[in-house]
Formats: C-alpha cells, structure tokens, sequence
C-alpha cells in the first residue's frame, strides 16, 4: 500500500526499476509532462510503453486536458508513433460529460449544457446527445457589449441547466460575463473539468483551468464540482470500466497535488513521480508542503526502459 | 461613531434627511451605482450634489474603477453636468500609482510597471514619470503562442518591478500569461487595483477587477496588495490629502464588502448605503453576511434632494 510517510524510493537502476514494474499490472500515466511537453514527445516514452505491453501490462492514460476529445488524443498518439484504442484514454473533459449524464442525470437532447473551454469538453458532450453553447461559439469572440451580445439579446436560454468550466485558451470578457449570468442561476450546475492552477509548455509554466475557475467561481460565489484529478470522480469511473484491482495499479504523473494525490487517495497499489514536469526531486523529497509523497520517483518515464535494457 | 452592531437608520423623511446632513462637513462617493449606472446618471444627482455643495459641504468622489485616470473622471462628471476637479477625484489606479510611488518606493524613469488592465493605471503612472508596459498594448491582442510572442523572445523585461492588476475587459489569455510569468519571479511587486468580485452595468452583474486578479493569484500562488476600498492604503492617502477629520466624513456607497466597510473600519463618522448598485433592503438590514451594516440606508442619493425640497 502507498504510504505517505515513508520515504519515496528513487528508481535509479535496474534492480529497482524490475522490481517497480513487476508489482503492478496497469499503470495509469498521465500525459503532459510525463510523455510529452506540449508537441514535443520526451525521450524513450515509445520503448516504455511498448516494453510494459510486451509484459503483458494494461496501460491507461489520465488527463486532465480538457482542450482535446479522447478521439483526438488517439490521434495525437498516433502522430508520436504510439498506438492506442480511445477506451484507453480518460480525459477530464470525458470525466465532466459522464458527470453530467451519470451523476447529475441530465437528459440528452434536452438539457443543455453552457461550455466555457475548448472543444474536447464539447465533443463528449455530443457524442452522448447533449447539445452544447457557448464554448468556441465565433460570438463570443466579439467584444462583449451588455446591449449587443446575442447571448443577451432574448435573454438567458432556460434549457441551459450546466455549465462546464475548462482551460479555455480563447478566454475573454465575453466569454467570462456570460458564463458569470449561467452561474448566478442556482439551478444551473457548476461543474469544473480539473482545477490545475498551471501546466508546463515549452519550458513555460502557463495559466491552467483552475485558474479561470476561479476567476468565476469568485464572480459567482460559487465552488464548482472538479471532475479531473485528485477528484475521485473520475478514478471511480475509471476503475468501474475497466474492473480494477486498485492494488495492482500505479498512477504516474509530473504533479503531486494532481496526479500522486489521486493515485493516493484513490487507494493505488503505487505512485510514481516523473520531474519532466512542474515537480522538483527536492519537492519530490520534501513532506512539508502537504501534498503526498510519491511512492516512487524518477528523473523521467523513459527510465523504465533505459535501466532495464 | 459608526455602530456596526446598531440597526440602520433609513433615511425616508425629511427631518432624519436633514439630521443626516448636519453631521456631516465632507461626503466621500463611491461613483458606480451611485451616481450612475455605467453611462445613464442616476435620479436627482446633480440636485443633490449642488444641495450639498450650497450647504458648504466638501465633495470627494472615491471609486475603484480603475478604467479611467482622474482626468477622464473629470470629463465623464462635466458630460452629467457636474463640475469637479482632478483633486476631488481618486480612483483605485491612482491608488495603486501612490502605493507604488510612496510604498513601495520604485524609482521613476527606471523601476517599470507592468498592467494588467485598462488605460486608468497607465496614465496615473505616467504622470508620476514610471515607463509601463503591458495594459492595452496591442500586440497582447494577438493569440498567445509561447515561441512568437514579443513579450518572451528576449527574455522577460528585468527593469519591471511592479506587476499592477485591475479590471480589463481585454482579458485574453496572452495577457494572463505574460502577467503570470512577472508574478513567478519573487522580487516583482503584485499590487491589485482592487478585489471586487462584481460590479453592475445596465441591469447584469459582471466580473470585476478581484475575478481575474483570484485568477492570476491562484495561477501565482501568491496574494496581492490591494489599494482600492476597503483597504485602508486609500483612505489614509485621502485623509492626509484632504487634512479630513475623520468623524464629520460620512462614506456613501452602494456595497457593503468595500464602500460601507472602508468607512466603518476607516473609522468615519457615518457610511450611507443606496440602493441602486449591487445591494438590496434585505441585505443592508440584515446582520449575519459578515459584512459591517451601514449607519444609515436610503433607496437612491438623489433622496437627499428630494426629501428636502
């Protein structure tokens, strides 16, 4: 069992690494930061993942990316050379539409949802029937003008009964000052795809959703329901679709109030931590910061492969 | 003296309009919601100010709309038909230029500042002799890309000292970006102009100055320094400016969380909430929003004419 307490184990050499690798048959991964930063893939991740399945493991891939579909992550990986099936891929922006099918139960081609983020939220969405506004609707790029918007002009549309708030790159005063009117109706749902405050680009650390979150949520007085990483939301969903053993998973991830913390307080088998992303060793090592403690860490995922062949 | 445990005093006659009065030598406004609702002039406004203005009384104007300079204040008054000077006028960017100026103590011609929000902080800076950048710079229109934008290509701009934040209805996510990066290096100030979470603009309620600041302050891990109401850095300037005795002041507003409370715990003598903003009857008489409750309430400004006449 993972345990906070105790001191995270680096992977280093071969021993070590064999040994991580027997203990578990599916490893979840999240992505950016650990296969990839942005559109540049990190070294060895191909041979990884191809050694873990010539061993017979599952592997799941967690993120809390809500800007692509799962349809369009297939693709992604595809482009890296690496061949994956959609009911692999778990987006937070998946996690959101199942929420609010499955938890929230509302009805597809009835309720509609208000999407304040990219399209990868939208497309679940549809997929299952729901209709969406918002989102990258080309309106809302306009300058935001109270007497002019068409979102105004005939009033709030009552079929709207959610909103989703995700990163949204196009973000601006019109997209904010709607969203903000379906937010203070207190029978819509406010739902959020993950709260990540940042994510790594290019050697940049960039605004994350949870940032625009919460740039709504102090607007509205409102805190949303997160469906991404750490909520447990989304490794319920996970576990009960692929029937799990939870002690024989790894979560591995470059965050550890995301990633580690979801494998932790999910009850996973093991924790790897990866510094190709926003986390230091020195943090990695630290227990001050109240976040958990990785099982294990090491410098990058290509390790596995590197000390192992 | 202000007692916030006392039950307020609605200002619906004339005798209790003119009792009221009376106590008072100066009367500081809150603009917005006050005297008018973005561009349309509340009822009986100008009455009433030339009422006061007849009476001897001294008039300031104190908003935290920091969209404007003092200067633009001064035309926007003139276009209502009221005559002020620049000196009866302090908005919370120039606010936030004192603070920087006599606070922080930055060197003008050298320490620069960078905005995140509209012309208002900019031109108040300028006056004070401080070089800016960001604001409404217009290549901070174009879609961010972490290798072309011009504000990362040769490396952030190390003479920036100052990261000052208000309300713009700008926001993109290249401004929030670039912002973010200022605010991860330790030694750059993070001042905001103000942290209101709204403000009303023709019958909606939008997002205000504190939604994006919570935005960029949870993507920075950090809290800003607020200069607008409530926070004391104004009031003080004010009263040093204007040699005020703080118990014959009474602080008129149309919020409870600033205006009424930068009275009360600024100590004047009375605070006057109106009704045409953002509050209602029901929340000025009730005492459990952890807010201060006003000493005395009325539904417009323009009562104390009307009453009275």
């Amino acid at each position: 069992m993972t345990n906070s307490t105790s001191i995270p184990i680096k992977l280093q050499d071969r021993s070590a690494t064999e040994e991580f690798v027997q203990k578990f048959d599916t490893f979840l991964f999240d992505c950016d930061g650990v296969l990839w930063l942005g559109s540049h893939l990190l070294p060895l991740v191909v041979e990884t993942l191809e050694y873990l399945k010539s061993l017979g493991k599952q592997l799941l891939f967690v993120t809390n990316n809500s800007t692509k579909s799962r349809s369009q992550y297939v693709k992604k990986f595809a482009g890296f050379g690496i061949e994956v099936t959609e009911d692999q891929i778990f987006t937070s922006g998946y996690a959101s539409a199942l929420y609010v099918r499955d938890f929230l139960k509302l009805t597809p081609g009835q309720d509609r949802v208000w999407i304040f983020g990219e399209n990868g939220i939208k497309e679940e969405l549809n997929i299952m029937g729901f209709d969406t506004s918002g989102g990258n609707d080309p309106r809302l790029d306009e300058p935001f003008d109270v007497a002019t918007s068409p979102f105004l002009k005939d009033g709030l549309d009552d079929q709207v009964k959610c909103v989703i708030a995700g990163l949204d790159t196009k973000i601006n005063y019109h997209r904010l000052a709607i969203t903000l009117q379906y937010l203070r109706k207190p029978e819509v749902h406010f739902v959020a795809t993950n709260i990540d405050s940042t994510f790594p680009q290019k050697g940049l650390i960039l605004p994350g959703a949870g940032s625009a979150i919460n740039s709504l949520s102090y607007a509205s007085d409102r805190t949303p329901e997160a469906c991404g990483k750490p909520n447990l939301n989304m490794l319920n969903a996970i576990v009960k679709a692929k029937g799990l053993d939870r002690s024989k998973c790894c979560m591995v991830g470059d965050r550890l109030n995301t990633d580690i913390k979801f494998g932790e307080t999910g009850g996973l088998g093991g924790t790897l931590l990866v510094l190709t992303g926003i986390e230091t060793e020195e943090r990695a090592l630290d227990n001050t910061h109240g976040n958990p403690s990785p099982k294990y860490y090491t410098s990058k995922l290509g390790n596995l492969y590197e000390f192992t062949h």
